[in-house]
C-alpha cells in the first residue's frame, strides 16, 4: 500500500467510533481467498500504526500493549486495505498473511464448528505452534 | 443445514465466551463468494435461535431485542454453518444473504475504505432503502 499522510490518517480516526474501552473490532480477511482469518481489537494508536507501517497492528488486551501481529511468531500480516463498516464501529483489514494467523498453528482461527449435529474441529494444524513461539 | 439437537446447542453455549453484557460479536460471510457482510452481536438467545432456525440472528444493542435478520427489509441470512475461534470469544456465520447485508442497501456493511490516500466509499447502493424499510 502506498504512503497515507497525516491528514488521512486524521480523518479515518476522526471516522472511526471506539467503544467505552477505546476499541474498535477489526475483522483480518486475506486478500485473494477471502478467508476470514481472526478478529481482534485496535485502538486509536492500533489504527494509526496499521496505517503508517501497512501491517496488521492491534491492541492486545490481555497484555495491555500494542501488538504487531507476527512480531513473535514472524507470521506478519501486509495491509491491503483497511475499510469500515456503516456504523463506523467495525473494520475489516485486507491483508495478505504471512504464514497462519492463529496461534494454534491453523491458517485461520475459525475451526470450531457445529457439523453433523456435533462440535467439530474442521482445520488441521499446519505449524507447530513451539515452531512459532518457541518450546 | 440439518436440525440440531439440544444437546449440541448446550455444548457450543458451554463453549462460547460472552462478554460481561453476555455479548460475543458475530462476523456474517457469504458462503460462496467470501464476502464479509456484516458484524453484529449475538447473546445466549441470539446463539440458540439462530441454530434452531437455520438462518442469522442478533441482538440489537440499539432496540434492546432480539433481531431476526430480514424480519423487516426481507432480507434475511439462511444459515451454512456455526463456527467460533479458538478463544471462543467470536462467531464466524456463513450464510447465504438474500439481496444486501447493509441497512444502506450495500450489498456488504465495509464500503468506506482508504485508498489512494483518501477516505473513499468503494460500494453502490443496489437497492433503495425505501424498498427495504418503507419510506
Amino acid at each position: 500500500m502506498s504512503k497515507i499522510s497525516d491528514s488521512t490518517i486524521q480523518s479515518v480516526l476522526g471516522a472511526l467510533s471506539f467503544n467505552e474501552d477505546g476499541l474498535i473490532p477489526a475483522i483480518a480477511q486475506q486478500h485473494d481467498t477471502g478467508e476470514v482469518l481472526m478478529m481482534a481489537w485496535m485502538n486509536q494508536e492500533a489504527v494509526e500504526t496499521t496505517l503508517r507501517e501497512g501491517r496488521g497492528v492491534y491492541w492486545s488486551r490481555s497484555r495491555d500493549a500494542l501488538w504487531r501481529k507476527g512480531e513473535s511468531s514472524g507470521q506478519m500480516q501486509t495491509l491491503i486495505e483497511l475499510r469500515w463498516d456503516c456504523d463506523n464501529d467495525t473494520i475489516l483489514l485486507v491483508v495478505d498473511q504471512a504464514g497462519v494467523a492463529c496461534h494454534t498453528g491453523r491458517r485461520n482461527c475459525f475451526f470450531n464448528a457445529v457439523r453433523d449435529d456435533d462440535v467439530q474441529e474442521i482445520a488441521e494444524i499446519v505449524t507447530d505452534p513451539d515452531d512459532l513461539y518457541g518450546a
